[in-house]
């Protein structure tokens, strides 16, 4: 896994300084000076890169240049940022890559409009396009952009509606069905597919690139999930067992409802679904302690290694016009996802 | 003004249309043909539909199509309807044109969640003038559309940041520079731009009619501040003084907080940033007296009434070639600005 890291490392790199090139600093006005600071800050934590990064691959797969896809690989990361900056605020969430969410940090008020803000910035990268691909092109990455923030907007709109709802008749099924939307299409599917479009790929290829990226996106989440319970907070960077604070609907804590005992659950629903201040660490402990007792951790990561291999199946059914180099480097990419510690 | 209204009801009649046949209102999950409800929300409560109207005639002014330009229009009041779902949630208002604003009905998380999905919706209406318009000038929109987004968020990080610190050391170029960003482009600039650009209008006017749009968009802003203490809760839509009770910095709040006493001021700052729900209605009514005292109502008026005819002069300034009933049309779209009612 460290030849990925690196890989990863280097593509990180180059969009980070692209990105910082790109976003506005300073102002004559002090406030709009602030505004600038906000917008900065979560790009200027230290992410994984992956998004961008998977882009950047698939476009040299199919034998692009880096040069011709890297403002699109600035533009989805600058995409993942302002979405957390909303997500961290609709889910009460206080850390980010272990630091205070930024609406902790400046107000929710302020917050919101920066992440609105930074939303602007990604579409102007988007639109910068122009003098790098030619009008049809920017207006076809346009396209897949809008696909993704629909898709994702939509699954956020489930997962929310769940929490609100106090929704736990889950199923796998409705899970793989939210996740699909809110995050495999961001993290997998659409920069593979703008990274080949970049290249020039041919369009028959695009069905299986889809695939491969649903696939190995729910894998990618479910790793998030364990991580979440059985991670290392100073590599993870988000509060460990957050999710059971906030009562998230993971394939976990579904996995775990549906084992559960008549009383266990009625226990479960009433600790995950009261006000996260409300909760107290005892109660958290013992849902810890149930999960163990029903291996809802490892049928999970079972979960996450089948998708893992079904992601390899499908890439394995592309073209071997793939470039050698990059083949080996996506297979690496597969392991990382559900390998990870952060 | 009856000639005016029914102008601006027969143009948001057919931006209307345009807006219903194209967002989407019904899917397979539940949870998604609920968000798709939301979205639909804010644009079925009736609006005024200005800035779409604004669009138009600007358009055919220059002496371009309704047909050409009805989608764009269509984008710009999404962009209104999504922006002020977000601002609802930042002032923490209660009302949007009568009725509980879309956080107040669904709560914070799927409302925020609702204007970023809306705000998809209007990327993809401007993506589609790419059959109506090309290319290029699709992508020439989608920059003026940027500029707009910039400013608004821009505009919006000031007036939350004086909330948010606190401040009244504030005088009148701090709102105007303020009031420009937030809703001069938005209202008045970028609809005026964008509808000459639609019907093909030369660049050299662009200069004039972004001072018009600029100047016009501010005595709009103080209107409104004034109909917010002045005007009728049926006809305005909005929860009268409710901009005292959120201690918001209008014209009227800078001019009174500059001419009262140092006793007065104390008092004042004490009142305007207190929580909300600690504020006392007889304070309210205690400060309404004082901006009759000072006569800041009335010195707000003027100032709207100075800033429609510096508009009107720019107007003048634009070619003959402007279609004389578009003309007429103009002047009293100017009007209506600083003696609308609602």
């Amino acid at each position: 896994m460290d030849d990925f890291f690196s890989v990863l490392k280097r593509y990180k790199k180059l969009v980070d300084d692209h990105i910082f090139a790109k976003l506005p600093n300073s102002h004559f006005i002090p406030e709009i000076e602030n505004l600038f600071e906000m917008i900065n800050d979560y790009p200027r934590r230290s992410g994984k890169g992956l998004r961008p990064s998977i882009l950047l691959i698939f476009c040299q797969a199919f034998g692009g240049k880096i040069e011709s896809a890297i403002n699109t690989a600035a533009a989805l990361e600058i995409f993942q940022n302002w979405i957390v900056i909303h997500d961290d605020i609709e889910d009460g969430s206080e850390l980010r890559r272990g630091q205070p969410a930024l609406h902790v940090k400046y107000g929710m008020p302020l917050a919101l409009n920066a992440g609105d803000a930074l939303a602007g910035k990604m579409w102007e990268l988007l639109n910068d396009n122009r003098d790098i691909l030619g009008s049809e092109l920017t207006l076809n990455i346009i396209d897949q952009f809008l696909n993704m923030y629909d898709k994702t907007t939509a699954g956020q709109h489930i997962e929310l509606s769940w929490v609100q709802n106090k929704r736990w008749d889950l199923t796998r099924d409705d899970y793989f069905n939210m996740c699909k939307r809110k995050t495999s299409w961001y993290t997998c599917a659409t920069p593979a597919l703008t990274g080949a479009m970049i290249a020039g790929a041919d369009e028959k290829y695009n069905d299986t690139i889809t695939e491969f990226g649903i696939d190995l996106g729910i894998a990618f989440q479910i790793q998030d999930d364990v991580l979440n319970l059985a991670g290392k907070e100073e590599a993870y960077g988000k509060e460990i067992a957050g999710d059971l604070w906030e009562g998230k609907r993971t394939l976990i804590t579904i996995d775990l409802m549906e084992k559960a005992t008549s009383e266990q659950k009625e226990f479960l629903r009433a600790t995950f679904d009261m006000e996260r201040t409300a909760k107290k660490a005892e109660d958290i402990n013992k849902i810890i302690d149930l999960i163990k007792e029903y291996e809802s951790l490892e049928s999970a990561i079972e979960t996450s290694i089948e998708l893992a291999s079904k992601a390899r199946s499908s890439f394995a059914g592309l073209d071997s016009s793939i470039d050698p180099t990059q083949r080996k480097v996506i297979l690496e990419l597969i392991d990382f996802m559900i390998n990870r510690k952060f």
